[in-house]
């Protein structure tokens, strides 16, 4: 019997894809990455399938790839040559929806949007939205800790995590954390296996917390600044008032200019940042107002202000564009780093100067509330890859970041792409403290090799 | 030069504490667990202090256990025979604090209170705070992941902890985490220090997150009702309703007739339950009323809401003295189960019925709206330690919780106070899995040994 047919064994024929012209296409998450060659996909339905991949994978020696909906900016999902993609993607159950302990019970493979959709039936919401929340999975979410707009107010997905089950390397089952709100019974396993993108564990279920959802559409705001410094300025003065947006997002005039010449959106000449900021709460108009009066303090030149829901969505709607009409100019190296809020207008002011430095097309847009920020690297639509001078440009950005006290990646995660730069963030000790943890989880090194740490 | 003298040679002959009357006060914490007899006390006032400590302990094997203030009630802090116990109180230093960036960076001897005070001056808060937070320190609330009376609207200890400086076991040290809200390099060594309970690394200071204070004075209700489940009704109804409390207390009968029978607080024979809310919105006045209603409607016997800060203050005051009244009846075995917060009323029903079967008293105070109960078992003042029906009573109050997917400590960590029901609740795979993470941080075994896990 091969290695192969043992697997098909253990499960099914249709659960086993060997074809390779099908294997390919679950081999490569949304970077430009070339994968290595499958040996074959496995489509999870159950936990016991998960299992029954585990053990054969630890009795042939043979890597897996974890994948959820392939939505990673970061390599995490791209396959490696020879292994198991391990694809959890139809394991679509909501296993149990807690009004009362505003909890859920969920499998990896139900999107994003959908277990927030299912939450608002009873008046609830699941809060971590990744932009790519229609189409990502609460797995592919829990393996990268992503975030999202709303985590200004709400948090990452970590925050949301209460417990997990889990199947280890060898095919054993553990439960982590608990279902309630509140628990210190040993250590924290839970926010360990969170945003360790599948190299410890494959996650088969997950216990969320729930939250209430707000009772108003959210009052939305846009202002246009002509410097950068007015609309960070703003920024901080939204926070310090106390104003709790439940979105703030800085868009930069590249990008700005991409989605104006897509769409037309009237941008002025003067223009160099829109601010969009949002408030859910109760009395999110008077909020809304509040911090309109902020933006034009700071020097807005201009601030439109919802008053209907529908205002609200055409103000935000600028902002949902931005990535499309970005990948219109070509393909895109997108990177995440986030930096103490306070530093904001000086990355921006950074970026600027590397894009001319290394005569580098980069748009900037900004979760303004969280430091947060996604210059994206634009280069020829005919490479494969980025160019050496997008290289060299990125490396540098890195490299200031770290300085100025940030972090390589806020919410995309390290994957493959920013695993050269690793090291210079955590240093040689933890280096081998994240080496000393996957060793007593993984011992064989199969699970997702050569990712994330 | 003996081992001792080889310490002192290292750090300051006043840094090393040595006569058994001085260190035997240094040995305990709020438990009545007998310690072990020390070694030496160092105190540490510096992390180049602490440095010295871990290297010299790897150097001879000695165990450490690190030390606060010694207000916790799991006896993780108790001494093990001829250990060291690094106390961490001198290291008080508030390191740094941003308004810009909402941050502070403290060391672990800090007051927990203090801390929320430096942070007040600037409009800020420091949110967790524990029920000994103007005696505990912010070191000693992270090693145990303390909670308290505002988690229920601002989480624990660990959703606080941004990033630490750790000494690891043979001295080396690194940073985990970071300076900014998100990020997701590398695993999340942060959150597993937090709530390790000094097995993994010495804290010696913690990037923390702070908030934006309330601008006005908490609006608080007190209810009392004549059935249990009349107030943990009034519980779900006020979650349900979205009135977000800041602070959500249930007092049972027993814990009343404790503070009436001390300070006279007029209970009537047929209250059976208090529930004390607040809301520190900025419309708490308005939520404050909407919680009332929502007391009334779920057969409150009478509501008192406040109408001025006083009032306020007079109201949280009977919750305040719970703990102190109990002292009086005798010594306390301070539990602190978590229950999925629907099933709070079964978890208090269950309590009363443990108290009759083994006739104990047993009184419960719940942070209702985590679902977090401490029942507190009470005992002959002469005794040194709970006699077998009080350990018998735990048992089933353990085992009960379990059932109910709840876990045996919600705020208060497992020391060695729950170590021999932990098997229950974690299972021997997970089990396995902590010995292996404690020995890549700390493979001689030398970092509070025979705690928490």
């Amino acid at each position: 019997m091969t290695v192969i047919s043992e697997l098909v064994a253990a499960l099914a024929p249709e659960k086993v894809l060997t074809d390779p012209d099908v294997t390919d296409s679950y081999a490569r998450d949304r970077t430009f990455l070339e994968p290595g060659r499958p040996l074959a996909v496995v489509l999870a339905h159950t936990r016991d399938d998960v299992v029954a991949v585990m053990r054969w994978a630890t009795e042939h020696r043979v890597p897996v790839v974890p994948r959820g909906a392939g939505t990673g900016l970061a390599g995490g999902a791209t396959a490696v040559e020879g292994c198991v993609v391990l694809a959890l993607h139809k394991m679509t159950a909501i296993r149990e929806l807690s009004p009362a302990d505003e909890t859920a019970v969920v499998e990896p493979g139900v999107i994003t949007a959908d277990l927030d959709r299912a939450a608002r039936e009873h008046g609830l919401m699941y809060a971590p939205d990744p932009s790519s929340y229609e189409i990502s999975t609460i797995g592919g979410n829990l393996a990268t800790n992503a975030g999202g707009l709303r985590c200004v107010k709400y948090g990452v997905t970590r925050d949301s995590a209460m417990g997990l089950e889990v199947v280890l390397a060898d095919g054993r089952v553990i439960n982590t954390g608990r279902r309630t709100v509140k628990g210190v019974t040993g250590y924290d396993l839970t926010g360990l296996f969170v945003g360790s993108e599948g190299t410890l564990g494959v996650i088969t279920a997950a216990t969320v917390r729930l939250r209430r959802a707000p009772s108003v559409y959210p009052a939305t705001i846009a202002a246009e600044f002509t410097s950068l410094r007015d609309a960070a300025s703003a920024v901080s003065a939204i926070i310090a008032a106390g104003c709790q947006p439940s979105l703030m997002e800085m868009l930069d005039r590249n990008t700005l200019k991409a989605i104006d010449d897509w769409r037309n959106i009237g941008l002025e000449d003067s223009t160099r940042a829109m601010l969009i900021a949002q408030s859910d709460a109760v009395d999110g108009p008077a909020v809304s107002e509040r911090m309109a009066e902020l933006c034009t303090a700071n020097g807005a030149a201009f601030v439109a202000v919802s008053s209907s829901a529908q205002e609200a969505e055409e103000l935000i709607g600028v902002r949902r564009m931005a990535y499309q009409a970005k990948e219109r100019l070509g393909k895109c190296l997108v990177e995440d780093v986030c930096v103490p809020r306070s530093l904001l207008p000086d990355m921006i002011e950074k970026i600027e100067a590397i894009a001319v430095k290394y005569d580098v097309l980069i748009t900037t847009v900004a979760h303004a509330g969280d430091g947060n920020l996604h210059p994206v690297f634009i280069f020829d639509h005919a490479l494969t890859e980025p160019p050496p001078q997008v290289w060299a440009a990125a490396d540098e950005l890195f490299r200031e970041t770290l300085r100025m006290g940030g972090t390589l990646t806020g919410e995309h995660g390290v994957g493959l792409l920013k695993r050269r730069w690793l090291a210079l963030e955590t240093g040689p000790v933890t280096e081998e403290i994240h080496h000393g943890i996957k060793r007593v989880f993984d011992p064989l090194g199969i699970l997702n090799p050569g990712k994330a740490i």
